[in-house]
């Protein structure tokens, strides 16, 4: 995630990192020279047949709407992403808060607490399709026994669960602390599960099909419009066009996958740090540094 | 559900497999055509009157909101319907450890969890309108007893209650226990709740007769309005905007029904095995394999 | 509602019933009519003075805004009723999950089902203004007692909870048993008052105002700019936009209530026996079928 | 709030109560009669300079969008304000329940349900800066005390934790019934903060100002572009277009503020008069009559 | 937040504070000049280029959507955080008639209330980046010992939890009330990992560069085709988009961050004073004076 304080005009106007330039100059370039082309053909060679701009108007509002959805969508999928973490944050410190208030101070607290700081980092392993076991295991060190299971972070909640039966059993938990601990895993559970849905489900993709294919239409058609209308300025409008088109379905394709480690995905990394650092601060040890950003980004 | 990482820009432009292309073609074609027939008419035969195409455009944007609204108001079901079996993912792999919480590894909890893969497949049974049957008995032995009632997965759930019941009899269920895993139920029949209501309450008929019907009109009225503005254009006008329309209407159809056993609609078997996976971890039994997408599709 | 499955071409171009063709054919009617006269006149008598199609596009676009809000918000209030019913069938059926639970299969457990049939049935007659009494005498001989109160559905909850505390005095149900039982109730209840909201609070009376004459105006003003953009296609333009004007606005007035027994309303009926058969099904008795459409319209 | 049922055609074209044509009847008539000022000095006197129709139209679509957004925010905090308060009814009704379920038809459930109608009528003269205090005092003779406080409404609800606390002393009340009442009594407390919310937070003051002036500047430039295009029509599509924007401003104005006691405000008096027949029925006196609309407007 | 009843028309038209005229007015000079510049040179020295209006309209109508994309993202953000606020209100109530349900009105009622009243300036110290520490140690003389920890509200809250494990070992504290008051904690700590999510996540930083790019090319075209459109009107007209386009942008850049110092932002101190007070109200002490708007600004 790209985090910038109040940038300046220029910074604005002429970023390139961050900004989606990279992966849309080909296209842009591409479009710009064939309005070029097809002017020097129509100015130079022959006519060509036109299409009126209004046309083409109707037909862009239309496209613009259809792109508006899908970015919309991409939108949502990342900031629901986001809310996910953060409930999952605020369940960490609650969790630790409960067990104090029910448990106590007893090695048990540290023991759940720091499997679930392994939680967190299997669960963005899981997310990303990276290999988080080295952190897990720096967290928890008996993160072994559950980061091989099919589900890492839901194997890392059962164990915590093993952890409550025990402590139930011998006495030191009661019935209402068992309740209530257990359902902060619940919670933690829903979010997990909340994350794999947006992980696992993408955009339906004739969505895709359809707004790429319409924009590439789109722009092929456009300069037919553009000789009259715009005169020299032709393949400067279609660069533009090209640029807001493209630029936006380009955005969209990164926000809709909130967990890949892109430039404007979410900041996993980071976010597993807030959660070691609530763990070390409920139990009075040295709390890690936050992860800083990195050139403007956080991982 | 489509599942495809990062397709190259040919399979975007070109893909048949997952467009709606097939479903339009028919129309697309006999607009394209049509659109031809009225060009050569006006070029030959006789002029024939025109409409502005500015009228046009009015229609058009007023078409794309429309569109637009019935396109969001399908997605919106679609991925409820997904959220919805998400949360019961949870909720399953959240009943394995509060059964481990409150019970213990005995025999109760695994016929508990037994039967609540049965109530998936029952579930998805009932919404696809197949038989699940042989799935949940392959899950659940004991389900005959209730896959024969009204509503199946119902009569699961009050299968389980009855096994709280005797549980909490045998004292070996406390109160708090009984609560918490009787609202984990409660949960689950919350979402079976929202499956069915999305099942059973399509979008308003009218909708898609007030869409359907002004489509067709704007499309035969459009190519009287294409013979000055778009010359020999006109015919392939003609087709992008049938591809357009027609095409988002395909896809609102697709999408508005998400249990479906469509292209576009939700993998409720490769769900189903997500909740297998989450019993047979919890119950330290071997898991099956996670299903894998069939042609980039899955089911 | 109609529940019609993937009606053929033909019946949707043509279908009445379920359209809303028939509420206003006679404005379409009139403005065609109308926009005929005009054309007439200026072509045979005076010449009209014009308006421009483009001031009218402008005009047509910010128009469709505001249908397009309007009908978002019908729809919202139609969506979020059925949600209600949804989460009214799934709190019936984990009620009688829970006074399994909680109570076990005795007499008072039967007695609180039946009255939430006779609650339900009772609901539908307060939100419908019609007379339920009947099927909630049928549901529940004891329902006399509080069919005749001020608010009917609430006196039956209320009814439930007496059980409730009686049951509890005579040591039958435990104090979280209560807690949890008597938190489904409350469930019901803000359901019912969701329902009761819907169908007091219409959207503000002004929008319809606003949306209505707006477009009588537009579609009086429509002709004088057809004259020269449409030409004999005048009549046919002028007919297109006010079927997508007042249709539009049509199916917004029913969606708007979605609990008038109207052809798009909600199928409270259905719903009912939807509840009906959940409690049969609970108490083992042999429960009815569950209501078709009749004419493909489910009451 | 208005309310009527199925208003005739004339009502709805000519109604003049509850259409915002009062208050922007000035701004109308005003810009109608500079319209055809202008278009008098251009025919006249001498050719004034021109502006595109065109380019009014994407300015007149642009402010649309900006007036939609602004009119979906009002109508959004107008219909959470009347969801606040359904549930605050509900949230009364099953206070009543849960007060017979754990503590049984005792004095002291009186005494906290004739609070909580006090706790209404102060809530409602907070959000309306009016004194309710003399319908508190009806309520609930005990009103006084807690009337006089900062936030009085609250102050009502601590009043009923006292009882509980009293109760629980006396050992009238279980642990587990205290949680359940407590926690209705959190549900009121967070109806009531939400509607404090919207009392105190109005949209943000800079869209306001944004959009009136945007509409000034908006009707000031538009003759300039109808004297071509619109003709003698140019003073009629002035006073359309300002009807549409400066009404829509004026509702839009109107639900942003919905406690206030206006014409679209909700029905404050008619929902505590709900609350208070709900009181008496639980306490089996007799409820007093729903208030009935005044001129088809329900206070 | 700006906090004006019914200001005047002249107020609205003319209000230089709450407007953001001036962070706007150096780009609205420049594009004002800017656009008289290119008209000067095409009448008097030599014919330039044109783009034709319509053109500029599709263009235009699609950055109006993708601002308005932008405008409702970053209002939903400022709303969000007004709610999370507003619940953080509601539960600091709650909290205190919780205290006196379960714990009667013994010291440590007072200490935790006086706690909570510090978390929530050292919360607000949090967003702001600001340090809140003096009045943190107002609201509680304790606050020294967790204000200085890496997450100061959340040490807060855990420094709470304390208390309470310390208040049920003295046994006078019940399992359940222990439960009840952890979860209104857990409740206030959602809320805080809520607005932490809103303070340290902005809109993705490409949104900024897509818009703000399109804007100025948006601004430098346009002359090219007011030329013929607008005549001596094109200054006023340029003038007038770069008002709208820049002015909701600098909207939206203030609105995404709601808990910044500015006079958009939201009233944090007032908020905390609420609080302050219902600390105050419940404890019988004397309550401090609500903050009062300063300029028509509550800070």
């Amino acid at each position: 995630m790209i985090v910038r304080d109040a940038p300046s005009l220029p910074q604005l106007l002429f970023a390139i990192r961050g900004s989606i330039i990279v992966q849309t100059a080909p296209k842009i370039l591409f479009f710009t020279l064939y309005a070029a082309a097809i002017l020097w053909i129509d100015r130079s060679l022959l006519p060509l047949p036109q299409v009126s701009i209004a046309a083409m108007g109707i037909f862009g509002i239309a496209l613009s709407l259809f792109l508006g959805f899908r970015n919309n969508a991409a939108y949502d999928r990342w900031w629901e992403a986001r809310k996910l973490w953060g409930g999952m944050i605020a369940d960490v410190r609650s969790l630790a808060r409960e067990l104090l208030v029910f448990l106590g101070a007893v090695p048990a607290r540290a023991r759940v607490l720091k499997t679930v700081a392994a939680f967190a980092h299997l669960h963005r392993g899981w997310l990303r399709q990276s290999d988080a076991r080295a952190e897990a295991l720096r967290a928890d060190p008996a993160a072994a026994d559950f980061a091989a299971r099919r589900n890492p972070p839901d194997a890392a909640l059962r164990q915590i669960a093993e952890v409550l039966r025990a402590e139930a059993e011998a006495g030191r938990l009661s019935d209402i602390g068992r309740r209530a601990l257990s359902e902060r895993l619940a919670s933690l559970s829903l979010a997990q599960a909340g994350c794999e849905r947006i992980a696992s489900s993408p955009l339906p993709f004739v969505y895709s099909l359809l707004v790429l294919r319409t924009s590439y239409l789109y722009c092929a058609l456009l300069p037919f419009a553009l000789i009259d209308t715009a005169g020299w300025f032709a393949p400067l409008v279609a660069a533009v066009v090209a640029y807001v088109f493209f630029g936006l379905s380009a955005v969209t394709d990164e926000l809709e996958h909130p967990f890949r480690d892109v430039i404007n995905g979410l900041p996993l990394d980071a976010m597993c740090r807030v959660i070691e650092i609530a763990v070390a601060e409920a139990l009075d040890e040295p709390a890690p540094e936050p992860l800083q950003p990195v050139d403007g980004v956080l991982s």
